[in-house]
């Protein structure tokens, strides 16, 4: 049995992993990455990016309802190749993969990228699995997320999809059931059921797509439900058929569909970790209690990195955990950072988003709500995509923006707007002082936020309040 | 010959005049709004609104050219009817301009709104087209503009098409030469040539879409020529064919067209006010010599406001300018108010974009510029639009962010980003620490900011420069 020494050991070379690697190498510490299983990130192989890619193709073959209206004639035969549809969103996906690796990985050696997967035999070292030790200063842990299955769901073997065989799929079935409407449920749900899978909803919450807003997720129920059935608030089971379908049931109602999309969240990749060799306390979910600003487990020399803490499982802050964790890591003295202003997209069309303080966690009786209907809307209007709410919350009494919740066309572009805003710390005042085009979807947030400025108690100084005097 | 007196005469009750007139009331003044032509505004009737209804069904149909590469199949008998395009154009046009109406002069009486031309015969007063005089102790003059045809070409009757005519035609000709190349010759010339016309686009200057920034200018050529030919450096001469098609020469190149697009922007409705009996300085353009933040001419009592002063016909700035004299207008004291950052968009397919300070106005040797393709741009490469330049300034010491020129996919949206970073006096390292998700658009400028941010001096505190402390 050999034993390697080294300052750093990352384990797993995701979006974490390697933002931390960056990090660590930046300080000039010996290191190594670890991976077991497939290298690339969660969001290329199997997330973001391939998800984008199919919605993409759903997005462009649905112009079609539009175009009798519009005049674009003899489109009456159009469909979609769905093998080459799928084909099309391998190749996307492959090109990103390889430009991940390209950018990271594929420069390293063998004896820093070590493909393996790795657990812990006591504090300071992990053993791989071909025996070899690696003894390590510190540890990063970022070994990711896997999707939900229900263990008495995989007896079906195949008819039961997740994001992991999904973009695999040669061809999509005919019928299938979705079951989990939050981001990948709705995305990939709403995607298929444009490339004509006839799909079925089905979620134990009554709300979708993660809103907390009542009047949002209302809005965003209407709009979905009418391009596939929604069930919500029931748990569903699932039974096996004479001809091998499945029957999935979900309170009174059932339907009987050749395959299953489980889309019921994604686990973090704790087991065969050896956690238990570590002597660190986990939390209720059976994670190690860490420092969010920090990425620290507890006060050992052990950071924690993205999905697999299941805080915020989005790219962008698995980038930021991973930088934190990798600094810290590799630095005697930890620092504590800021972490950004949350902010949560579903691509679904039109978007559901979230930003900063969700409408749940406001505090009662403090703040005020701006809300426009996206009907009226020019812009909207004219790109046939004049569904959708949006509504902004503010403080009261300064009137600091404090979040948003909307479902609305190009969501995520407005999403980043008011993200920067929030985290700037502005007040409603000083946005309606903005720049607003015409006729652009940001002029939908000029109406939620004018309806928000009316209702706060701190007013804009000078006697037009969309204008500043030059003196001020 | 009757004489009424009043408060605030308003000339023109287009996107200025209405917003004068809702300051005028709010001040409870005693007014007239007069208009003389068609109700409505430009922006309604031949201007933001119709044009966005045609670029929509041209970019619905181009979407075609994604479609074997999708796996979308059997669409290659597509075509548009273009009278029932156009139909559809009018009708959301219609629909705009009674919303305006109905918004506005529709509730107010005939001797409050008066549907006539009118002209100054002395100060203080104006005479309308039946010989009744108006007599104001202030006046906010908002006549806006008119497309330019040069005279000589007026013989060629309705070959001549500008945005007056261009919604009114019943068909569209199969040959088009489309001359002058800024916002309106690029969004109608690039939709009729997506739409199956045969355009040649035309400009004496040798940059397209308002662009200053040479970079930003070659890539937005590289990209609209590839659509329909840019003859870029000479002004256009016409003549007329022996079947009555007109030729088009500009330089060495000519070509035969059935109509020609007039699209060599709009001059000021001046003419006909009487402003010789104002005793008032025009400037070299012939346009009263006015204040920008008070919206006054000298110290006159009298105010200009919209696309009359040529300076910023932009509706948003046309409504700011509206309020600002209407304010000042049925106020004592007036007020100077500060305008908002510069945002110019062309909705041409990809955005082509300036945003705060023009490239060319940036005082030299003080600035540095971040860059970004969109080639490799991930959801760029998804949406099949990976095409474009994102070009972001900043001061050299303070890294304040300046201004930004760019062609890009969604720019419409990049550009409200950055107008409202740059009216907040942002710095670039302030900007880098905000969250971009992934995969937007937004990640094209995160990449341009970053690029400036290592250019510039001040840099951001801390030990990650992408993200703040926890006691910052």
């Amino acid at each position: 049995m050999t034993e390697r020494k080294t300052d750093v050991a990352i384990i797993g070379s995701g979006t974490a992993g390697l933002n931390a690697m960056g990090r660590v190498k930046r300080a000039g510490k010996d290191f190594v990455l670890i991976n077991g299983g497939e290298p690339g990130t969660t969001c290329a192989r199997v997330g973001c990016m391939p998800s984008k890619a199919i919605i993409q193709v759903a997005e462009d073959f649905h112009r079609k309802s539009l175009y009798d209206r519009e005049g674009i004639e003899n489109w009456e035969g159009m469909r979609v190749n769905i093998p080459e549809a799928m084909e099309h969103t391998r190749d996307l996906r492959d090109t990103f993969v390889d430009r991940v690796l390209s950018n990271s990985t594929d420069h390293l050696s063998e004896e820093v990228f070590i493909e393996q997967y790795a657990h812990f035999v006591e504090p300071g070292v992990v053993e791989l699995e071909d025996g070899q030790r690696i003894r390590a200063d510190k540890f990063v842990i970022a070994t990711g997320s896997t999707p939900i299955v229900p263990e008495a769901w995989k007896a079906f073997g195949d008819r039961i999809v997740t994001t992991d065989e999904f973009f695999e799929l040669e061809d999509l079935p005919a019928s299938m059931a979705v079951i989990g409407l939050g981001v990948i449920g709705l995305e990939l749900g709403q995607a298929i059921a444009r490339l004509g899978v006839n799909v079925t909803g089905i979620d134990l919450a009554e709300h979708i797509g993660g809103t907390s807003d009542p009047e949002v997720n209302k809005a965003a129920i209407e709009i979905i439900s009418k391009e596939f059935p929604l069930w919500l608030g029931h748990g569903a089971e699932i039974s096996e058929e004479a001809d091998g379908r499945l029957k999935v049931t979900a309170g009174e109602q059932s339907v009987i569909v050749d395959k299953v999309f489980a889309s019921m969240g994604r686990r973090p990749n704790l087991d065969n970790l050896g956690l238990e060799n570590l002597g660190i306390e986990l939390d209720a979910r059976g994670i190690p209690q860490y420092n969010p600003n920090t990425m620290q487990i507890g006060d050992h020399p052990l950071f924690l990195a993205g999905d697999i803490n299941a805080d915020r499982p989005i790219l962008h802050e698995a980038g930021d955990e991973g930088k934190i964790a990798g600094y810290n890591a590799a630095h005697d003295e930890i620092v504590a950072f800021r972490r950004k202003t949350p902010l949560a997209i579903v691509f679904s069309d039109p978007n559901i988003i979230s930003v900063g303080t969700r409408f749940a966690d406001l505090a009662p009786d403090t703040f005020k709500v701006g809300e426009m209907k996206i009907a009226p809307v020019g812009r909207a209007l004219i790109m046939g995509k004049n569904r959708g709410t949006i509504r902004v919350y503010a403080d009261s009494k300064s009137g600091k923006l404090l979040g948003a919740e909307m479902v609305a066309p190009r969501g995520e572009n407005l999403a980043h707007l008011l993200a920067w805003c929030i985290q700037q710390e502005l007040t409603v005042g000083e946005l309606i002082r903005t720049p607003f085009y015409h006729p652009v979807m940001e002029e939908a947030l000029q109406a939620a936020l004018t309806s928000l400025y009316h209702q706060v108690e701190a007013k804009n100084p000078g006697p037009i309040a969309e204008l500043r005097t030059l003196d001020q």
